[in-house]
């Protein structure tokens, strides 16, 4: 069940999710949050068995044991979380993160990453260890925390691997070449 | 009107776009290939005059002339592009993106990065002059574009900034710091 790449524990915070109008951009979120070497997703807002199904639906699929969890209230979720571990709060207005790359990865314990959907709470900002801008540019979340991730891990997330997914996917040039792989073992 | 940061010409194609389903996430393709160094995207599917919008509504306030552009036929697009430069698919079936960064990086012309909603046709593989992937697990195009240009503009993206912006961000450690700019000079 573990990813064949060792990277270091990252789980991810959603606030605010709206059902009906963030469905996607949402899905989004944990599906690179998963891809990129996170261990789960934490959303608040509304809660969505529509969106923690078709998660699940991937890992089915395609290996590893993301979670997706609700949390009812985030802000105490974040201060309890700094007690184990630092958070994170990805915000166009903070510190841009080539400027403290390094400083995160030296990092001890459990890395809480936060992601609004539009207009985050200023008690966020307070409460987060660090306020880091990816970019000072209005865009995605999406895009957060993949360049994020991307950073902290040092490209290596992008050869990660799961070893009890159903199927795999085997490069190339043109085309689709997909392996279906048993539980137990290599087909 | 041009960006600070000097970057090859880059155009995105956001393949399939439906109306209802698709808005904020093809928003965010627009915003990320904006924010990312993208000069402009153009779109197939659905005409979407409120997509446009938004994307304009961006570029009044944060500066730069990103295009957003309609299109009808999007294979006979690609076809008449891969006379002038590059056209670069992005799919979780390609060849690994640091596999052929440096190869990306070298190549002259205007570039042309296609992404689909779902399901992309075959003819994309075809035509295109690669097919990469952003890691080969199912995740967001939103994502891939973010680290597409991340590769190919080595990082250089992330200090992108726009000297016709009426506001522009000065980063710091909490809180919004944000500096309102006249068209002519700095404030």
């Amino acid at each position: 069940m573990q990813p064949l790449v060792q990277l270091r524990d990252v789980w991810v915070l959603r606030l605010s999710h709206r059902a009906q109008r963030d469905a996607r951009v949402t899905t989004h979120v944990a599906l690179v949050a998963r891809a990129f070497g996170a261990r789960g997703m934490y959303y608040s807002g509304d809660r969505d068995p529509g969106l923690e199904e078709s998660v699940e639906k991937v890992c089915r699929t395609w290996g590893g044991d993301f979670k997706v969890a609700y949390v009812e209230n985030p802000v105490r979720f974040v201060r309890e979380w700094r007690r184990r571990g630092p958070v994170v709060h990805l915000t166009m207005y903070g510190i841009g993160i080539d400027e403290k790359a390094e400083e995160l990865r030296s990092l001890e314990g459990p890395m809480l990453v936060v992601v609004g959907s539009e207009k985050v709470p200023r008690v966020y900002y307070d409460l987060a260890t660090y306020n880091i801008a990816i970019g000072h540019q209005p865009h995605s979340e999406v895009a957060a925390i993949a360049i994020f991730l991307d950073r902290l891990y040092m490209g290596r997330e992008l050869s990660l691997r799961f070893d009890d997914a159903m199927l795999e996917i085997v490069p190339c040039e043109r085309g689709k070449l997909v392996r279906r792989r048993s539980r137990s073992a290599n087909s």
